[in-house]
């Protein structure tokens, strides 16, 4: 079995999650029991990762509906309501979170002929179905990534598309999980993913401490060890596939993709079928947020770079479609020609 | 004229170094008058670089001299012997250093016809020689690369190469200095060069200090600028070259050979010939140091990834001569076939 960190967990009636602003150095559980409560934890970003903010959202409509002192159906339902447009402002851009939401109000809605009392107890159940689900939805994309893979082979990933950034396995860390669960001898290649190092404090701690044999290199090295021959394999997240097959995704994968190619090693994507945009043509279309100087020339407490140096800072790239293997996801594994085979996945 | 940073300067019979510890937060001149100082001044690392603590070694060894109290030339030679010796001992490892010494000493015994008093002040001429001379290398290397570009392009460094690692223009930012007093439009992106942000501290620092228009990116941005057609050429140092072109540099120099190659954009590399080793036949017969896992790890204070994790941090990677475009050199510009032709450059 896999000793995977639980990012996650409803008990005793309450949420507990893995508090991800003190990682790597500490390893803390916060519970919550009031909407307040949840708000709080999305917004100060105890909790992040598009599915991992979703399933919190979820609990959070649960325990905003049991804060909802009223037997009047139609009452309740109006501050169910209100309940939503709250949490929705805790991180406006999360498009889980809305949709998490969205997914409460609407059970809420179509079981109005229920008492009040029980629509609350069916609300925890929908909350749990829909953290259940996105485990599942990450255990078929393991499966069908280690049908790419075999034991023996060495790995790289970037960023964080982590069992930390969902509620377990992670989507690139699934096969890595799974892998595990079969005792394959197998080793990762963290790049630590600059600048905000998610590769070295998220990736590589969630692989560290389930055991798994993940080695820390700047994203500079990926050249050297794929030219020794230690890599059968990249494996990334996404933030979203356009329909021509593009990958959005963390800066630094295109330049891992072109890295790729030069060796002949296979680039996997490993994404949710949500995350694949039909109505976004190419690449071209998806906007690229350009963040705070800061997050590169003061990341860590001090100037490292004169404070008024220009500094580009893009927080994610497009990969070309011609720069990719095969995109894995849930309901299966896509490759060229990506237009056509994206679209048949809908079908 | 160039607006560059002074590294090095004797004046009113001292030695001043600009203190490259605090860079950038702090720029501040220090000044040593005795062979102790400079002992310190080389072992701290307030001076760095080859060519850099070469001359500022030969200006140790003409206060090295001064402190001897003796009219006896016999009795000085045997007194100057011990103080390259001692001096030797600042940094073991850095080739220049030795190389300085060893010259100083060597023109003392030659010239130990004149007087003690005569010879001391020679001895300051030939420190002022050496300095002379690596600039003028640098000049021309500066002229030799600029033969290569044009009005108007953007510019790739990575690492620091620069004027703070000889006394003046550097290697790699030698032709960006000429650019500067040609008044041409010019752009340069600067990699920061993760683990020690060498491009991003010292690089961004001397280019942003002389008015040259320059831009801070992660070392994994650089695919992205490339694609927008930013950038014109790339231009680094090295650390070795082989005799058959391959070439040792700061790690991340050998990825962006690859995305080089992969958007057709040329890969200079800019040295003074004594860098380039005919002794070693190819790049993989140049030892590469693996660095201590808290550079990638602890850089900053707090570990940022779980401290007993696996790190592979090698200090340099060694780029096949087939990525090079050209080995700029004060000689000359050297193209495949390399082997060959780094031949005939010291016929």
């Amino acid at each position: 079995m896999s000793k995977q960190v639980t990012t996650i967990e409803w008990k005793e009636d309450k949420l507990f999650l893995l508090d991800q602003t003190v990682l790597p150095n500490v390893v803390a559980y916060r519970s919550f029991d009031t909407i307040q409560g949840v708000w709080d934890a999305i917004q100060d970003m105890i909790v992040r990762g598009a599915p991992a903010i979703g399933v919190t959202a979820a609990y959070g409509m649960y325990l905003g509906a049991k804060s909802i002192e009223t037997s009047e159906m139609s009452e309740f339902q109006k501050g169910y309501k209100k309940i939503g447009e709250y949490l929705a402002t805790s991180r406006p851009t999360a498009v889980n979170l809305s949709w998490a939401i969205d997914r409460m109000i609407d059970f809420s809605q179509k079981n109005d002929q229920l008492t009040v009392d029980k629509l609350k107890e069916q609300l925890l159940e929908e909350a749990k179905l829909i953290h259940k689900e996105d485990e599942e939805i990450n255990y078929k994309i393991g499966e069908n990534m280690l049908s790419l893979l075999s034991d023996g082979c060495g790995l790289l990933t970037h960023c964080n598309a982590g069992a930390l950034a969902t509620t377990k396995y992670g989507t690139a860390t699934a096969a890595m999980y799974l892998a595990q669960e079969k005792n394959w001898d197998f080793k990762v290649y963290s790049d630590e993913t600059r600048p905000r190092l998610q590769g070295s404090n998220l990736t590589a701690f969630e692989l560290h401490q389930a055991g798994i044999d993940v080695t820390v290199i700047t994203d500079s090295m990926a050249a050297v060890i794929m030219s020794k021959g230690e890599i059968d394999a990249i494996i990334v997240g996404a933030d979203r596939v356009a329909a021509n097959g593009d990958v959005a995704n963390k800066i630094g994968t295109f330049n891992l993709s072109i890295l790729a190619k030069n060796f002949n090693i296979p680039m996997y994507i490993a994404v949710p079928t949500p995350t694949i945009d039909m109505q976004t043509k190419t690449g071209a279309e998806i906007p690229i947020e350009e963040r705070d100087s800061h997050e590169v020339i003061k990341g860590f407490g001090e100037f490292t770079a004169p404070k008024d140096v220009k500094v580009f800072n893009p927080a994610f790239d497009v990969t070309p479609h011609e720069n990719i293997t095969a995109i894995v996801t849930e309901k299966g594994i896509v490759r060229a020609p990506f237009e056509e085979n994206l679209k048949k996945l809908f079908e």
